[in-house]
């Protein structure tokens, strides 16, 4: 295992100290629990949107905390849900009264902790709503989830929801649009490499030189199938179509066309996947109005990429162009 | 070799398509040959900041392109010096009467192609000024270079200097400013693994299980040594120190300190190397007054980082705050 890190149990705490020393201008750093909030929370009058997730996604979520975004991130250990006490300490530091917006990537552990700190939360009489994206169309009730998972829509989500509170929407219109952000959502992603984790040491799944994962989740769980690796044009058509069936995207729809690259593919070849991709949106007259192609949910240093299409209208693409300003996206 | 590519043949082709398709807001691409023009070129009045370099190491040059930072890029193919014509044909579509700086990264066929392209755009009656970077302490008269090689601090010039033409600086001043950062700026790289470029379609390079090329070169050419794979802090201070001996970097100095990823190394661990970088130079009581830490000038898939310091005062911050809005960085 070859990573630049001081040892598999220091990653994430070493990370967050780089964060914090690089940012104090945007985000505030707490340890123990730990959690980021941005450098002006409690904003007054203001839904406090909180997420968070196991850490090795960056820079989802903690790279996204700030004006416009997130209020609060809460990272667990690599591939782990943060606990419970994270979410109610960002809680507590965040909210000013207009209720809290807890963004959630649909994983048991995820669930089950964003849940527990609901109750938390309420019990100190906290007004808490929650969004679960599950916008992932490869798989149902996989290794870590009952149902769909959640992955590239969770980073359009919270730029949008973000934007609307920091407009002044009430917690039930951040909800509101949250959910409806996740149901015009549907993304995939394939894998090339396996990526390792620092405490295991090996690689999480093994593939053959000519093999790609087809459908593969962000903690490099098992996908649609094995297949043959194929051309770029090929692999785009296989992420695609079934993300297109699926929800179903049609003829005359305008859409946010987003590739994200899973942490070890070069953005030369995000570049040449999204040229494919908009060539077959052209083929079923379908017109991207909204591009954002790079590294935002990643798996460590796994190769690979997913897509994410979200049917778009004025009011998404209005909160979508407005303004940002966090570590990772500004 | 597993990529997401159609050919190796057609990578760099492709992903200009993706570019232009997914930037046509931003920028313009041309073809035959190719080169990429902010959106509104030639601005009237303002002097025309070009760079270019082989392809393979984006964002830089091609993501870098609009206001506040290069009116023009010229991609190469990968990992080769872009030709002269590509250089003149941009430099006909952006120049304006106020003069065209070249940035050049220290490669002996990119100083070759870029020279050849002054004198043609001479002929024609263009001023042209050059700026060439070599900031990389690690090795001289190496594989590709006569003198040091420009990493690094290329990324960070196109910035400020681009900061200066927009802000309607004379040709001569921003050529002082870009000699200026390279004179003030140095760097080091080391590859944790070999990238493969599609047309070669093995690793550059072969590195054992636990070993690092320390002072690599974004080509994978070799570097100072090879040596043991070590934990973040030893690797930083194994970067670090030649660094800021050479300049040399004093007590009471203010920095911009730079962490980049080579393309294939997870965001979380360039933040562990940030932060072992801010102790090793608070320790020499040297001030970080801004940070950058990202993928800026990578090496395809590369797994590795460079650290760059750059001695900051009030000009070089006050043009590294101004405002810039190009496909990947804004």
């Amino acid at each position: 295992m070859k990573k630049l890190i001081n040892s598999a149990d220091s990653v994430v705490s070493d990370a967050l100290e780089g964060i914090a020393l690089a940012h104090a201008d945007l985000v505030r750093v707490y340890r123990n629990p730990d959690f980021i909030v941005r450098a002006d929370a409690p904003v007054p009058g203001k839904v406090s949107v909180i997420s968070g997730g196991g850490s090795g996604h960056e820079p989802l979520h903690s790279g996204f905390v700030g004006k416009g975004m997130l209020d609060a991130a809460c990272p667990g250990a690599m591939f782990t849900s943060p606990a419970p006490d994270q979410m109610l300490a960002a809680t507590r530091a965040t909210h000013s009264g207009a209720g809290v917006l807890y963004i959630i990537k649909n994983y048991a552990g995820d669930v089950m902790n964003f849940e527990m700190a609901v109750e938390l939360a309420a019990a100190e009489g906290v007004e808490i709503a929650t969004v679960v994206t599950n916008d992932d169309v490869a798989v149902r009730d996989s290794l870590y989830t009952a149902g769909r998972r959640g992955i590239g829509v969770t980073v359009l989500l919270e730029k949008i929801v973000g934007a609307a509170a920091e407009a002044g929407a009430s917690l039930a219109e951040c909800q509101r649009i949250g959910e409806r952000v996740n149901a015009q959502g549907r993304s995939m992603g394939v894998a090339l490499t396996s990526c390792t984790v620092p405490h295991v040491g090996r690689p999480t799944f093994d593939l053959g030189e000519d093999e790609i994962e087809m459908g593969v989740g962000i903690h490099g769980e098992p996908g649609l199938r094995r297949a043959k690796l194929a051309d770029a044009a090929e692999i785009t058509r296989q992420l695609a179509n079934p993300i297109l069936d699926d929800l179903p995207f049609r003829s005359g729809d305008n859409v946010l066309a987003f590739v994200n690259g899973m942490g070890g593919t070069p953005l030369i070849e995000l570049y040449v996947v999204y040229a494919e991709l908009a060539k077959l949106l052209k083929e079923r007259r379908i017109t991207i109005t909204r591009s954002l192609i790079g590294n935002y949910i990643t798996s460590l240093e796994m190769a690979g990429c997913s897509i994410t299409l979200l049917r778009f209208d004025d009011e998404l693409t209005r909160l979508w162009d407005a303004p940002v300003l966090t570590p990772e996206w500004r």
